[in-house]
């Protein structure tokens, strides 16, 4: 006999609370309480191949209260993905395929890592906004070849989240039909009954963003759930939220509606009364072969894919360059003419030597590579004017389905992880874009574009107290040191239009992790260089002004500061003291050459030194030494003109002589 | 003939353009297009005295749209607080009281810094949890010392904020009947006309988060806007939104309702379209005697503020040792038995000699102290039980209005801003509590505590990879770091309970700014110490352990690695390289000291160096040298159980071996 839906779930349930239980730490409630959702969705409606975790028409699944991580886990390795048994029972140990929440790239078929709450419903957003995208710019009559949906489960901490708030406000405003969240109602968070802290009508809410809304579903009725998901499928014009009542835990006869089952194994005396309630007779860890059988989808996911890639061929056939184009994006593999291009533009903007702020100057690589590349899509956070985030050929995708523009209103965090989903989704290059300052706002969720290693890229102006009058509020000053110790993050600050061309081609080329642009508001003098130093830049630091002999003394700076260096170097070299400047653009990346090429530009030997940057000092005592010079701010800023606060603040040729005269 | 209603706010628009346009900078926009509501507000509401800005029991104005200053500015003039027309003239200028958005502590009557979007509202909601909270507290039959009202102005930059979002949710769930919000429905942002990215029906997401909404006002009609206010003042049980249809940059001809007013001046010719469009034939910065008169609040202010000094006088009468408690916590003293029986604790602790973790020690120290310091109020963002915040004294202020613990729920961002409003507001000292990683979500909110000095401390648990299981999105790397780099910030990284217990303490006493408490998930051993050296804590570093001779070599340390290197120093010492073990628990204070201690402790003659933090490297090269040695963290973590990390990382005696001797 087939086993009943309820036994499905109850797979779920049991692997959740027996690898909670051997890996003593853990979220056994979320997975045991939404375990009946998930079954529906899987068996019923998710559009996957177990075989083929790649398979770029898939459905998207976010599992946004990732604590729950079994559930996943659980789905994953019974429908038969490359998951075994073996990983199940290594829940949470070192170099498991099962950490603790669900991490990208370590298990076949994560989607998103979604540890922090209210980033995966966010990244979904992305997704969905990805998959609308992609299916406008490439689907042709007769050839739906992008048609799939994102799904996402939540709970009450992403619902408690700012950023939910902001991802599903947008969400709503573009009208992403295909997005379907479905929300773990338990009444529990890590506190206990939230209603001493979380008493939203949210249907109600749900309803002001603009989302259709069913409510009141039964979280344990796989024919209430199902319904439910067939009105959301049906849904044309809206992202819907379905609401389900589930109790936490269950069906832990003790513990189930409770907190106690939220972040603890339930212990052994209890997994015993579970099983027994569940008339669950089997084993730990043992699943019996009609369950398995049950939950296989191996098969139906194998033919799934299959159909498409004969929708795929029929494509390829009608629309032979479309479908290139299409392939050649879901690879992540930049255009052919891209290197000979970018670097043409380079070489373009080295002859013009223009002064602009680099804020403009990355409009104008924008404009240079945009036409290049129809897989950037970006936005900024209700700057564009400041950002400078539109070029030419932006379309906003509101207008035009098939567009290149997101307006993300005043929304930094959700911005930044929608964009993560649109860099997971594939087929896509994400940019955004708001203040230096309030990528402070958007900051984990920058980190976890480094630690998924998505390409995505930050473009951040205003980038010091060069923003002048707006005053300390909007000063970055420890931003920039800030984001360089976020792991896998390279952080450019250009000085001027070409290291700013140069930026955003390494950013772009960069497929193992993001980049952000730290750009100013202010005009930036041309800096001339051979071309040797010009092919310099993209190695992250070069020598950019050099002495005749060998330097007594170096002066490091970035972004707007390069320019001083070079003014105070000047007047150094003809007082008789040999001084060098190196532009570091990219730490980051200077730091990833061979020992033999940063010896070059900054030898062990000159230990007079002196570092210049408009923000924090203490990072650069490591390039400086202990008795270095650091001409840096480590104090809030003040509402000026830009010019009376660079005085003030003592970023001026006479500060630097003096720091020269003090090595 | 007294001036209108539209005369007197015409004064508001005359200043913000003609301010705006001599800075040649700033936003006209919402000052225009809110200066009815404000002279509404301001004239026949707000109960403030212009000649005594601290008036403890004055109702609360903020305006969380804060770019839009020069309406702050405008009516603090008008009304007669000391910010002359000279400073009005200096609109954004280097030293003035006008800075480019409003910035505590530098103009009278500016009572929070709202430049960044969003927690102008949140630091409301912290305001009237801290009326509500110290009214329940003092005010006893007969003597209602404390009451009075938040007033908030906010945009739809703030309204598309997640922290918004946040901060009214738990609004609306505590019933803040006295925080009344205005919302300046202009239907304009940055980017353009809103529909693009923000269509929320804002009343019905106010009402799902149990806020009373007064729909559709005519923002530019007294009477309605009056008979709005007047009715949201007359709610008992809600928190209320008042939403104001507003003309952005009211009354310019050519440049109203739309974008270009925003952030721009009007530019010379439009102004004076616009004065003629007022019929305000007054030149800049002339103002009327009769405008002055009609808003001049001194006398009013003066006369209320005496009416509330006799209410005091017959409290204090009635009521002595109340009374005097108030003074004391309005004034933000501390017990006069602080001193004595603070170190009494750390005393006891020292001679407990336990082995707890430091998040333990944490909430020891809050049982130590919170009995003496009825201001503390806290909360953690739903980990209460794993950040240890709640001590025997604490209640819930849902519960019990007089309390002295918030459940935040998961939201950490307006959890930190509405700490910071109730420091603000005075009366209290705040501690608000997550985990270190999640930090980064209320990162911006920490800065702003950092630059207005606010009295605020944050409970930072599950500082290293010594959480464990939970993985890389759970372990803080950068963050210990990167919080250091926040000007005015001291961060606390106690490495057993004494000094937790005096990281507590001296946080406590900090008046002039937040810290920062980062404590560890493990346990901690404790530490032997002299009493010098227990003396020495408070100094932020210290000899913990010392060699018989000249150290060859200092290894320094913070938290749970000074376990580390007190046990790799042992070995060292016995091997014949005499080390020295310094303990950081802060380095901020640390520097505070003066050259010879710090000379004292790291003598600049031993240039052999080790740091050891599990946690990013960059900083600690100012401290150990280019050559020095760090033994840190520069990759994200991994799930696996704590012990196993610290191994896999090289936090082990063997690699402090290794790099004692590399040096």
């Amino acid at each position: 006999m087939a086993p009943t839906r309820h036994q499905l779930a109850n797979a779920v349930r049991a692997l959740s609370m027996d690898a909670v239980q051997k890996a003593n730490s853990g979220h056994p409630g979320a997975p045991m309480g939404m375990a009946d959702i998930a079954e529906v969705l899987w068996n019923d409606f998710l559009k996957h191949n177990p075989g083929n975790p790649a398979w770029p028409d898939r459905d998207r699944f976010v599992f946004s209260n990732g604590h729950g991580s079994m559930l996943l886990y659980s789905v994953l390795h019974l429908s038969g993905y490359d998951l075994g048994i073996e990983e199940i029972k290594n829940f949470r140990q070192l170099h498991s395929k099962t950490p603790g929440h669900p991490e990208y790239g370590y298990t076949p078929g994560v989607e998103t890592t979604s540890g922090p709450l209210g980033q995966g419903i966010a990244n979904a957003v992305g997704m969905a906004i990805a998959e609308r995208t992609l299916a406008a710019q490439f689907n042709r009559p007769g050839h739906e070849i992008v048609d799939h949906h994102t799904y996402v489960f939540l709970g009450d901490g992403c619902m408690m989240e700012g950023i939910s708030h902001e991802a599903c406000s947008l969400a709503g405003t573009l009208g992403l039909n295909k997005l379907i969240a479905i929300y773990d109602d338990n009444g529990i968070s890590i506190d206990g009954e939230v209603e001493g802290w979380f008493t939203e009508d949210i249907p109600g809410r749900f309803a002001a963003y603009g989302w259709k809304v069913i409510a009141e579903v039964d979280g344990h009725d796989p024919e209430a759930i199902k319904a439910a998901i067939n009105e959301a499928r049906a849904e044309q014009a809206k992202p819907t939220l379905i609401c389900c009542k589930t109790i936490i835990g269950c069906c832990s006869p003790n513990k189930q509606g409770k907190e106690i089952c939220h972040g603890a194994p339930l212990g052994e005396e209890e997994i015993a009364l579970t099983r027994a309630e569940m008339d669950w007779p089997h084993g730990p860890f043992e699943i019996p072969a009609e369950i398995y059988a049950g939950w296989n989808a191996r098969e139906r996911g194998g033919q799934a894919e299959a159909a498409w890639q004969e929708k795929l061929a029929a494509y390829q056939q009608a629309h032979p360059e479309a479908a290139a184009e299409l392939k050649r994006r879901l690879a992540g593999e930049l255009p052919a003419d891209w290197a000979a291009k970018s670097q043409a533009f380079i070489a373009e903007s080295e002859a013009k030597a223009a002064k602009v702020a680099s804020r403009k100057a990355s409009q104008l690589a924008l404009e240079g590579y945009g036409p290049l590349l129809p897989e950037l899509i970006g936005g900024s956070a209700d700057l564009a004017g400041s950002n400078l985030t539109i070029w030419s050929g932006s379309k906003d995708i509101k207008q035009d389905q098939a567009g290149n523009y997101i307006y993300f209103g005043v929304r930094e965090f959700a911005m930044v992880a929608i964009g993560n989903g649109l860099a997971l989704h594939g087929g896509f290059i994400p940019y955004t874009a708001t203040f230096l300052i309030f990528s402070d706002y958007a900051r984990n969720a920058i980190r976890m574009a480094a630690l998924m290693k998505q390409r995505a890229l930050f473009v951040l102006t205003h980038d010091s107290i060069g923003l002048g009058e707006d005053g300390p509020t909007h000063q970055p000053i420890e931003q920039t040191s800030s984001l360089r110790l976020i792991p896998n993050l390279n952080v450019w600050r250009p000085c001027d239009a070409v290291e700013t061309a140069v930026a955003w081609q390494q950013a772009v080329e960069r497929k193992e992790g993001p980049s952000a642009l730290l750009l100013s508001r202010q005009g930036l003098p041309h800096q001339e260089r051979s071309a040797e130093q010009s092919a310099a830049i993209a190695r992250g630091g070069y020598v950019l002004r050099d002495c005749d002999t060998t330097p007594e003394l170096i002066i490091m700076a970035t972004g707007s500061e390069v320019e001083l260096a070079v003014a105070a170097a000047e007047q150094l070299n003809q007082q008789g003291r040999p001084t060098r400047v190196v532009s570091l653009p990219c730490v980051e990346v200077f730091e990833a050459q061979d020992e033999a090429y940063q010896q070059q530009v900054l030898p062990d030997a000159v230990s007079k030194r002196i570092a210049i940057e408009a923000g924090c000092t203490t990072g650069w005592y490591k390039y400086v030494g202990r008795k270095g010079q650091v001409i840096g701010l480590d104090r809030f800023g003040e509402s000026a003109p830009a010019g009376e606060l660079f005085k003030l603040f003592g970023f001026t040729v006479e500060k630097v002589a003096e720091a020269a005269a003090r090595l």
